[in-house]
């Protein structure tokens, strides 16, 4: 299969560059009787959407969906979901200068070699613009999931930089435009930002993403294991650069008597393991953590090559986000979401009854 | 598809549980031509073996790999290779105490759950006994990309609980029992797993691979990225929690004019992104980190839960590495060179050449 | 994966349903720079299009496909292509009448048996009107084969009911609207269809479709055989109930000597196995035959149940072709182009390189 | 995925060459808790075994299967079973023969094409002797479907060459050397066969593979339509050359009113679509018709090319079948069998409930 589909059973395939005609995807596989309208898309749309926030890019785009078949009369068919998204705000002149050099960090150079040719502009099919297809698609998995079992997939940006959120509090996730949960450090983000804005420069974040009331026992070992499936989904999310299930990196150092979440009669005494046991859902909360790079994007100049190899200096104009990764928390949410509703079927499949029990015998 | 196959031209299928008659695995798609012997398997084979030093379980296997199918007078055929290891010394005694309890962070209690039942001798199918699959397909790739192209693919501990390796020198890899590349560090390192084994508890590792004269080129955007099909692989192997690319975490903190690997007529002049831009290889040495959890089996006592919801205190007696760590670092090279090879011949169907250059145009 | 993509490299994922707002397809895997417009497309979507004749459904629909994605300066650049084409002529009302009964030899039946719900405007998904995307992707398939490699794929009527094309020109099948290469059978087939119409009734028909100067070595045995990907792609056709490779069911009553294609210097002496050998591409002529059921649309009235189970009496009014079989030559060219593209890229995979020789060594 | 994978949740790879070491497969998506033996297996396989007859090669081989894996205590785990069989009589000086040309209508011509080498030993990959794990991985299907819900898949010989099966009757079918349901034509078959011995000559045949008590709804239009994968199954067999479900090739001179099953309260009253409505079960028996051509391994001479290109006449020694179609029963039944279980599995993921009902509301 060609590389612009993820999932077995629940799958996405989409198309689109980022000032083409359109960007669009396919949602194959989400079965029948699932009350959907585009209005249910449209709200992570718009929280993934720029210019929600003078932190985010400024370009404006409507990236109001369509939904151009599978439903019928307020209800999903079980046939393919054909999705769109037009393009509006194209400026292509804001990418002509980069025609024919490579910006570093950037995918022009590894295109150009693979395809030997690209749209450059804006990055084409390179472009984060891609991930819009991902979140209307995931909020088909999201609806589907909550209102079958309950299931609650929700992220949030656990550090920005070098700032950390140490309080907890889904409620302020959504109340900033940091989706950060720990109100007390939204101010000293907000300048940290600024002074950022000012120098040029971008930013590297931290998202962690949870589900809640999973189903216990989703996940196929020992290769499409549920941790596996999940790392491979959040990592296709451009700029991610790292993949952590529960402890994560810290188990390197953690010893066996400190990592083993022990069970008792009432359930598991901690979750190192990010609700995944042997690549299968122990029904504890799933927690994974994505690192997002800098945004390449920069006003600052760099050394670069052209496509006939001189040395270049790139200067990036035109609108970008100084860190990519503040609106990476509804993509995260929805990579996560297609992958348990991928699973949720597989494991179905096996005629197994699913249960949201809490994760005790 | 199910779950026991990996790779989508380079495909690997396993089967075999832990003390059933043998493991097993077909690998499809490796092009005709190739010489392959059993002897080129067994040597990563007996890397991963156990037994090989006292810091790994002393349980004794000979795994010793068969060829059933796929090779003719010497050389592969392009018909699917059929590999297997006979089960040798199962000892299935030491596991019946378990039957019925689930031991903390083993995949007993999940695979109860999913499956209603479970082969609990040795953990079964959940075992990292499967894992010796991995390296004997992995060493078919491995071969393949090091005889067509001189892509080396070599993996070593970076980091053994606490203790960080800081010197690096490839040729100590092979040298201690520990693929430490910072001899220097190895004398703690026996130290510290000699108190662990008198203490009776294990501890975490830090394994990082490298794939270097890795041709331009190689993924395929945007679902099957080559980081993200890394990123499934490495998480795939057992007790693994984490997988960083390149820079991976510390991308969080980075500001962009310092992640940005720029770049001059010579080549890039850094490689925080790991070998890989917008899913694609860039020729630069692919970089990959995965961070492993402690081994769960314990003579420390620890709390559980019994099939019937009782509560219970489990103790794991029999033979355990008590870093697990260690013996996964033929694994990790195993599923790198997989996803490569794979990628490689998925990078071919689109007519492109293959090109092993200093990356640069 | 789900159903409704087809191919493992070149993949052709579908959506839409006959009266719904579009329908439209994902084309990924197709390698870059092909020159590709619309009108390269259009043409083939013509020819499959109603109301070309008196003898086709008089439904008026434009079929104008647009290209969303993956085109840039006129050639394709390795990204998923969308294609969209709107529907226009719905008339909806014509089909409210058939909403509680199943239509006999219709899927009404299985559709809402599998689903508990069905869009039954004009079949919904089931609808013929499906094949219009696999037309379009189809013509992608066909030029691609026919600019690198001048393989020709194409199709004609080789019985239309008990009238069957004795005679063959090539020349002669886009002359007529059978798709028939025997001028002389036309005005034989005209009166039948016309008395056919009078009576209200519909016709089967045998199309026959070939595929010239196709590269030696297609085909991945044991199960991906070029042969048994080509009865799949055939039999996903609406209506199709049989195919044949090369002599097909007359190979039943084959001797050995009769049946087995000797070869000489200069090349094979028949062509019994209609091009494919071992599931594998000979380098002769790939030939196909498929049956194609008569239209279950009929204005004679048949017996079915309704949704509750009670008997009824069903009279299908409405546009419909009195013989399916007629238009389903272009599409039965593009399912073979798509499999023989995908094979094409599965081939190159293996490194092989592409010869296009007289099969001879 | 390469070539040697059937299936996309019931899935079986399969390994082995006419002459190498061992046969083997991995079925993976088993359900746990199906009790199954070797014997379970051995049943079919006999009923396949060459040598069972004068009418079959006189190979003698034990084909005595052997299950490692995902079975423990009697019972499937869910986890993959890894099946085997040793090749015993091999003879390989029987094939040295042929080392260097190639015998018409075999795959030795495409296999060396494409592969650039071959396991010329008894056809090496392309010999039937692969088929035998395709009946064992069969007979798990068959037993599950048939445990779980009665389905029964059958199939029988309905044509020798010129001699057709007019009676039927399915205890006559395993009471006879040819799977004949007309016991009055048995002789006759026997008398055509002993001729046919003797002119040193082969004949094709016709079998017919039925499925009864299927549940409603099994299929995955548009591309994964039941029938679509079923004709892929089919004409995956060696030898076979065409595929029809219900009424097949009849269908081309068949009006719609004459075609069209009509349903009532109580039913279908006739079976024209075999058992499937756009491409989805009806749950009326499953009705498939293969063809298969006749050995092409000969004792009368036939003209052929060396490896060189030179004019070779070819004559086949060694023991074979005068018609291959003959042991194609217990192949057919397995191949249907394992689309269903596929089919069944796909069916349950979307969460319906599998009914085996009367065809009617």
């Amino acid at each position: 299969m060609s590389g612009n589909t993820i999932g077995k059973l629940f799958t996405v395939t989409s198309f689109g560059e980022s000032h083409g005609l359109a960007l669009g995807c396919i949602v194959d596989g989400c079965p029948p009787g699932l009350a959907l309208s585009a209005e249910d898309l449209q709200r992570d749309l718009d929280r993934r959407k720029p210019g929600q926030s003078r932190f985010t890019t400024q370009r404006k785009e409507a990236d109001a969906v369509k939904i151009l078949s599978g439903v019928f009369e307020g209800k999903t068919t079980g046939t393919p979901i054909g999705l769109m998204i037009e393009n509006t705000d194209q400026k292509s002149k804001d990418y002509s200068n980069i025609k024919d050099i490579f910006r570093p960090a950037h995918a022009d150079y590894t295109y150009q070699q693979k395809y030997g040719m690209r749209d450059y502009r804006g990055g084409g099919r390179s472009s984060a613009r891609e991930t819009a297809m991902r979140v209307a698609a995931g909020a088909i998995a999201k609806k589907y999931l909550e209102q079958q079992f309950g299931v609650q997939v929700r992220a949030y940006l656990s550090q920005l930089g070098p700032i950390k959120a140490e309080q907890f509090d889904w409620d302020q996730v959504e109340q900033n435009a940091f989706f950060c949960p720990d109100v007390s450090k939204v101010s000293e983000m907000e300048n940290y930002m600024a002074a950022l804005n000012k120098e040029g420069n971008s930013i590297g974040a931290r998202i962690s993403v949870v589900a809640s009331k999973v189903p216990v026992g989703l996940g196929e070992p020992v290769f499409d294991r549920l941790d596996a499936d999940i790392a491979h989904a959040l990592m296709s999310i451009n700029a991610v650069k790292g993949v952590e299930i529960g402890a994560g990196f810290e188990s390197v150092s953690q010893k066996g008597t400190e990592h083993r979440d022990e069970m008792t009669p009432e359930g598991f005494l901690s979750n190192n393991a990010g609700g995944v046991l042997g690549g299968i859902s122990s029904g504890q909360d799933i927690v994974a953590h994505i690192a997002l790079k800098p945004t390449s994007s920069l006003r600052l100049p760099g050394r670069s090559i052209d496509v006939d190899g001189n040395a270049v200096e790139v200067v990036t104009t035109g609108r970008h986000d100084p860190c990519v990764g503040i609106r990476a928390v509804p993509i995260a949410e929805a990579m996560l979401a297609i992958v348990l509703m991928d699973h949720l079927l597989r494991h179905r499949a096996q005629n197994f009854d699913v249960r949201c029990e809490t994760p005790k015998i």
